[in-house]
């Protein structure tokens, strides 16, 4: 049992890395064991070739780690920044190969690919955390926000997976160590809330 | 002046790869120059580094040609597949790494990036071409048709660029080849209305 976390972000000293070692390590107090990925630190490979694609392909060792680890999760942790209304290139490519069919939903038999599928995670939560430059109202009124979306519906909702939270963090460029002080904080709670200590713990 | 087609689907014999030829021959027979990349083909590497984030960053020369064709086209061409309401990983690499601040947009002085940019694009039409097995009433209810925003208004807007049209043939996955000879129909149409011949060819 354990909770995975993928942070995908290129600086080490980033602030997208302070919310993810956040996490981890109330997770980890909370009794819970983490499964950690630094897409960057580990030069994930995200382009998905055309060969990886059939449902029954031979797929890279690298890649079937991911999927395993993916499939049985017991809740699911990501973080990165909002780059264009969505995720950087090394976290889609971590979508487009890892959340597979077979690993993370099917298709009901006949259904070529075009029909509602089912969901096969384990996880029953996800919680999403990103950073932005842009306003929230800014983000909200011109861009409609496309991560609300990608993440809860789009991605973790096709996947079955419905206790979903996410929360965003901003504006980072000219933020405070005051107001990140307490964005980190904020992390903590959530994390709290999400995962846990179970009444054992106390 | 030429306009730029960009193509991101990992098959030669793909769908994707019809409407690219096919956008790409109408315009070239409507007198149109036209810069071509099938990224895929090209091993495009789409991890943005840390180093190449600043405004004054060395870029590598193959992103610096890309750069430089983008903010030199007179319109752009995007085809690509829907894969969890985003562009693949390796087109999302494109539009991290070739979007670039002072390329496309440009932040006011004084502007560390939490604020409006101004476009810097000349182009003055972008067209996206997209393929996907949701059917539409799906598309549209349950996943809110992430891909109309994200190219419409968080990428294509803004950059300042206004004049925008996007259109979605599915779904692909059980469609018989008379529907495809259609669409393939359907966009040699649409791109001789974006892109028209000029009078001087009649």
């Amino acid at each position: 049992m354990y909770i995975l976390i993928i942070l995908a972000h290129p600086e080490k000293g980033s602030f997208n890395h302070a919310i993810a070692k956040t996490a981890k390590e109330s997770i980890q107090s909370n009794g819970y064991k983490v499964i950690f990925h630094d897409l960057y630190a580990e030069r994930f490979d995200p382009i998905l070739p055309y060969t990886e694609i059939p449902r029954d392909a031979k797929i890279d060792p690298v890649i079937g780690k991911h999927c395993n680890e993916l499939s049985q999760a017991q809740g699911i942790v990501i973080v990165h920044p909002n780059w264009w209304g969505q995720p950087p290139a090394i976290l889609k490519g971590w979508i487009d190969r890892v959340i597979r069919a077979g690993v993370a939903y099917k298709f009901l038999e006949g259904d070529l690919g075009e029909g509602v599928p089912a969901g096969l995670l384990k996880a029953e939560k996800a919680l999403v955390f990103n950073t932005s430059n842009t306003p929230d109202k800014r983000e909200q009124e011109v861009f409609g926000d496309p991560l609300e979306t990608l993440w809860k519906n789009c991605i973790f909702g096709l996947c079955g997976l419905k206790n979903f939270k996410r929360k965003n963090y901003g504006v980072v460029v000219n933020s405070t160590p005051e107001e990140r002080e307490k964005w980190l904080e904020d992390v903590k709670q959530i994390v709290d809330y999400i995962f846990p200590k179970s009444p054992d713990d106390f």
